[in-house]
């Protein structure tokens, strides 16, 4: 009855153009029964299913529009300058905006806490309290290494894969979800599960790797961390069903981290088994529990991932049966009309959003979803998938407790960088340091050593990968700072020598005379180069420069301007020479690898990372005066020679890699090969590797059982031995190859790790448990097939193997 | 009957292991029928299909594997010494080859054309008279720019490509026909349809460019060239139906230009729809009536393309109707056990190919098809696919008339070498030399110019690309000695100086001072650097250079060693400095276009190329002593800024290029940009772009129909105006834009193209039609369709407009 007379109304409402002017509330509250008792959509306790279909018939269609379009708390707020921290906001903007755009609400700015509290109130108290249904937003930031209005900075995702550590890296997220969640924030914009297989795309850095298995297993780190937990006054897996604190959103849904040419939002180019093998099983393990997903901005294999019915409507709603909310990137429906050229009207590309993808516009566009309560009336769109894109965001708001519990905590500011978030972040510091390259142990440097000198662009500033907010470089330490604070906190009479020697950005070497001297004065040179990128103010200000970070984009993946020159210079002294590459992506610097005495790989750090640098140069002790195991990381991604050289991620296709390299000797003699005729597609260091300060043995590899059936999962276990002198950390990494297959497949493919802490001179058994589907290809059949025959099973890295074994499959 | 005969006797036969041992002559001939009278098989004037029909039957298990097995003529000829003309054979050995592989018989050795003969005839008429069934060889060899035992050297087909001109294309490919068939010849491997969309790859060079449709116009024109006429002694359009004198094989069915990172073999990643619009185009229009096609080494979608079911039976057998001879490369069937890892027997392998592709096993590999007559004796394989594929080659045979000419002509020296096919030779020659810049119309240079410099590493070499024979080189002559040829025809008294300068394999700078004071004591210098290949027997010997060519792949595609540094040292006398690329691939060196007075790209020339440099760079008259029609012909492939920005191929899908480009500028200053940082996706030189002595104008462009139906051709006329002071060539160009469409087109298409003379001062009217299939894409149905909409049609380069015109297309 109540949905009949809606569906006479609203078409009228509609079409007479009254959409944007404030609500005139109705005499019958649709907010209670016509009894007056509370209805089953507010009451917490009812399942999940019985809220969503009690509230979405008492939805006009202009609520039901409202909702799956992102509102802005600019709508109400000013936001322009970050520092301002007046308490006003604009009531009719207010109105205006929760009329057509109430779901979820963007709040990523950078303001004062006190600020940002009272917009987010103001906008949910409107909700609350003076809109029918009472409803509240989802508001909304970043996140994916560290909430994004002055929460605390992580290492950017890139070095968090490169801990291995999925659970470290829960606690990581468990802490951003802490921070966003005290402030009111209940959606944050991570993690990213794209591949970082096309290494001049800007964004490397905000994902996982390279490996689909590595980035399943650490988003789902991630959204288990992110999202594990109640919101206070939400009572977890009572009757109504299983809670969820905050809001993950698995992004970019999918493969958008292939861009042709690497060019940001470019076409994918790829097949359903590329789609099936390469980009999908990072969002399968790691999203069907994710209350949110974000689909890209491109196209793959020439349908635009916003309207792609066969992912977004076939697999993820079909197949994988995903309930929750889907949401389009910022301004990504006009890109129908704009890049992709498949509509060529606000109607056509809201149409071809909805009914293909089954999700929200946000904003950033032209709000294409203002055309749909026409286009409903006018018959061109099914109300069907509007209503099916509404149950999915209140699946995910009763999921929330978002009802229950829809405000910022008073007492937020005890939430935020407190002394445990900081300790986690310490150890994810450290964890996130890959050593590449230690000639004759060069390191750890002896506490004794008279002097260092700290030589380049990265040493004397905080270099954050994108997606931190305006100025959060200011919570963080340097690496100037940070050796001093660790020398001082040793009391070693250490002196550190310090010289830029060059800017980043320039070709610039008048600092390089003063580099040279400081070198030569030192005991040892360390000297800290790489990419750079900007906060999310100032990469999209005209006129800085960065060359890491989303839409900047390289075409050559060496150093910029002097920063070769100057590694060169330094290490021409014949001092020995640590090079540090602070980057969010893979250098390729051959020479390097080739001189330096040392090599350490940061990824972007977080605000603690210059003081993670020297406990790993030095060794740094526990409280109790023992050494740390450090150096547990690896890496996540393959570093090639040159951008000419890739792709050259570790799990190429059998038959990729022909060698018969060539070379350009030191003293510029060219040595011919063929592949490549002057290089190598062998890249400079691969998937997996990092050294430690002690030495493992692999023994007594068994597979349990060493012959399975089709669908039977196994085990590998190994004994790994620290046969040195000091503890350490090790990942126990596992790769399979498929002997003979149907279809070619990966040379090898990473399908189990464990960490483990292993005190010097000490052995560990470690069994690890390899899930039957990662035997699976697929078929010709288009299916998934685990096919009979031999796999080989190897411990080692992608390069190295330490121990082998045969499993049988039967069928 | 006497199939069930057979199918009793071969299986044991085989089964004992006499297959290798020499066959004894049953003594029923199975070449004969019964009564004594001729077979229908041998009947020229019986139809080819009855014909099969007919020797089918009569063919034991043996005889059909042999006849779908590659032989080799190094089974009865000493192959080892080119120069060895000793007219011997080994009888033992050509009885072992001709009971096992003796359908196709590979031929393509470089030695003295006495001996050549001498080996065919041998081994033709042992078929002919020696075996029950006569069924003659298809003799074979290489000749995708001239038959590679001693035939005229033709520039490579990227310069083939540049002419688009395709009659003159069909000339080349008539006298490659003629010089080989005299000779004894009847298969030929070209054209090469491979896609040059992946620049590092060695193979750029044998390919016609980057482009779907002027691949399939060059593809056609050489196949047509090739096959069209008749063997001598041989009816044409008789009763027996169409005949053609000379197999060509298009090649490599397909996909097998856009291997992973540039490297030969490697996988291909694409989809259905990538397969449809990029790959197949070309082979469609140019191979159906094609006598034979090659298929590629490398897996297209993780399905190896040798069994490929999809593309060899499924689409090229049911959907295309192919009804002639499909063969594999040289080893490829064992890469399904080395490379692709999808077979680990020899006996799989064997089955995988001959079950999905229906196509032979060349040599060079284990001859895995050994097993079939055991397969089918023990049921694993059947015998119907060896039919199938048997038939294939008689029909291929039959339309050759081979049975009534299967040899080599006794007058074979009349053919080869022509005045006629070096005029052909030399006009190619000069359609196949873009003219890239010409600053302040530097060029041509005046007859009366006191002295030139001929500088570089290509000045005094024949630089020939991949597949020429060895020694082919002392055929040409060098852009030296044609400079000197040139001006001494002319009776010109400019001096001519030369200096190497450097080596092109070398960073050795020791004769840059000799360079630069040649260039300084003459009135204009030529630059002439580049990339280079070797002949056929050079490319494989280990401790040779090359940087293009099989199995030659580059990780960089600026010029090696010391040959921009040379460049730049003459353009820094001061002198106007012409730099001429000799080069088998786009060389990216953008400071060249920026800072040479002129650039000149003569892609890998045939033995005239040196001649014809000059004839462009002094503007070469006509015998009437009228200055010749030059610089016609265009870029078939772009040329990108570096290695880091392909690909830049111009037909990029639709939101593939954002630019915001940054630069290093040469005084080294680095300036920001973000796609890319600090370059730009946008090429030096764009496909179709090559410029002219004379200048164009077009007007009056109109479509006809300017309103079509979906299966509506329409033709695009405009009006062509010489503007200039010179007669000259010109292509005009036709490219296609899909305003909307449902899924993500390319920016633009090439859909049309033609070659026209104009003098000085005239006008002419070109009319192209365009066929309605060009309006087609590939559905999210898996179908061909045109879409109702609009489509610009403009006349112009891929990077400039001349006109355009709105075509509409109605349901």
């Amino acid at each position: 009855m109540q949905a009949l007379f809606l569906s006479l109304l609203v078409p009228v409402a509609f079409a007479s153009s009254s959409f944007l002017e404030p609500r005139i509330f109705s005499l019958v509250s649709r907010g209670t029964n016509l009894d007056g008792s509370l209805p089953l959509y507010q009451n917490p306790n009812a399942s999940i299913e019985d809220r969503v279909a009690d509230l979405l018939p008492r939805m006009s269609l202009q609520e039901k529009v409202a909702q799956i379009i992102q509102g802005d708390i600019d709508g109400w707020m000013n936001t322009t300058d970050p520092l301002d921290n007046t308490l006003v906001f604009n009531q009719s903007g207010l109105e205006d905006m929760m009329s057509t755009k109430a779901g979820s609400i963007w709040g990523g700015y950078a303001m004062p806490y006190e600020k940002f509290v009272f917009a987010l109130n103001v906008g949910q108290k409107y909700l609350m309290e003076n809109t029918t249904l009472g409803i509240p937003a989802m508001f909304q930031s970043e996140g994916l290494h560290g909430f994004t209005n002055n929460g605390t900075i992580f290492p950017s995702p890139i070095g968090l894969a490169a801990s291995f550590n999925p659970e470290l890296l829960s606690s990581v997220a468990n802490i951003i979800a802490t921070e966003a969640e005290g402030l009111g924030l209940s959606q944050i914009f991570a993690p990213v599960l794209d591949m970082s297989r096309e290494l001049r795309w800007g964004r490397v850095e905000e994902n996982f790797g390279e490996d689909p298995f590595l980035t399943g297993e650490m988003g789902l780190a991630y959204v288990t961390g992110l999202q594990d937990g109640t919101r206070r006054n939400v009572t977890a897996d009572g009757p109504g069903g299983i809670r969820k604190r905050m809001a993950s959103t698995c992004k970019h849904f999918t493969a958008y981290g292939s861009p042709m040419a690497g060019l940001n939002t470019a076409p994918v180019v790829g097949s359903e088994r590329d789609l099936r093998t390469i980009y999908l099983p990072a969002f399968q393990r790691a999203c069907l529990e994710s209350l949110a997903i974000m689909t890209a901005y491109s196209a793959y294999d020439s349908v635009p991932l916003v309207a792609n019915k066969h992912i977004l409507t076939d697999i993820l709603r079909d197949e994988w049966q995903y309930p929750y909310w889907v949401t389009t990137d910022a301004g990504a429906v006009d890109l129908l009309i704009s890049q992709h050229k498949t509509c060529d009207t606000r109607e056509c590309a809201a149409k071809a959003v909805i009914e293909n993808g089954l999700s929200g516009e946000m904003g950033g566009g032209s709000y294409t979803y203002l055309t749909l309560p026409d286009q409903v009336a006018a018959g061109t769109v099914n109300e069907t998938y509007i209503d099916e894109t509404v149950k999915a965001m209140l699946r995910t708001k009763f999921t929330l407790g978002l009802f229950e519990s829809p405000y910022p905590y008073s007492d937020y500011l005890s939430t935020i960088r407190t002394p445990e978030s900081r300790e986690v972040l310490l150890q994810m510091e450290e964890e996130a340091i890959v050593l590449l390259e230690n000639r004759d142990n060069v390191l750890p440097l002896s506490n004794n050593i008279g002097s260092i000198a700290l030589i380049g662009p990265q040493v004397n500033r905080v270099t954050f990968g994108d997606y931190v907010f305006f100025n959060a470089s200011l919570n963080g330490i340097t690496p100037l700072a940070g050796f001093q604070e660790f020398l001082s906190n040793q009391s070693s009479s250490t002196k550190v020598n310090f010289a830029q020697g060059c800017e980043l950005w320039s070709n610039d070497q008048s600092g390089f005379d003063e580099a040279v001297s400081v070198a030569q004065q030192s005991d040892v040179a360390i000297v800290m180069v790489g990419t750079w990128s900007l906060d999310q103010t100032l990469l999209w200000t005209p006129g800085t420069n960065a060359t890491t970070g989303e839409h900047v984009d390289l075409s050559s993946l060496s150093l910029v301007g002097a920063q070769l020159p100057l590694v060169e210079a330094i290490v021409n002294t014949g001092k020995p020479t640590v090079v540090v590459f602070v980057s969010g992506k893979p250098v390729s610097e051959p020479w390097i690898q080739a001189h330096a005495s040392a090599v350490i790989q940061q990824f972007y750090p977080g605000e603690l990372g210059g003081l993670a640098l020297p406990e790993i140069i030095f060794g740094a002790v526990n409280p109790s005066g023992m050494p740390k195991a450090l150096l547990s990381c690896k890496l996540p991604v393959s570093f090639p020679r040159s951008v000419g050289t890739t792709p050259d991620f570790y799990n190429y296709l059998n038959g990729m890699r022909p060698i018969d390299a060539g070379m350009i000797t030191d003293n510029d003699t060219l040595i011919f090969g063929h592949q490549y005729v002057l290089n190598s597609p062998v890249p400079i260091w691969s998937f997996g590797h990092g050294l430690s300060y002690t030495t493992f043995n692999y023994t007594d590899l068994s597979l349990n059982p060493v012959s399975i059936g089709i669908s039977d999962n196994f085990n590998v276990t190994v004994i790994v031995h620290n046969t040195g002198s000091v503890d350490g950390k090790e990942v126990v990494q596992v790769y399979l190859s498929d002997v003979v297959s149907s279809v070619v497949t990966p040379v090898q493919r990473l399908v189990g790790f464990q960490k483990i802490d292993l005190p010097a001179g000490s052995s560990q058994t470690v069994s690890i448990e390899v899930d039957s589907s990662q035997l699976a290809l697929w078929n010709l059949n288009d299916q998934w097939a685990v096919e009979p025959g031999e796999f080989m099973v190897t411990i080692g890295t992608s390069d190295e193997i330490f121990a082998q074994a045969t499993l049988t499959v039967a069928a």
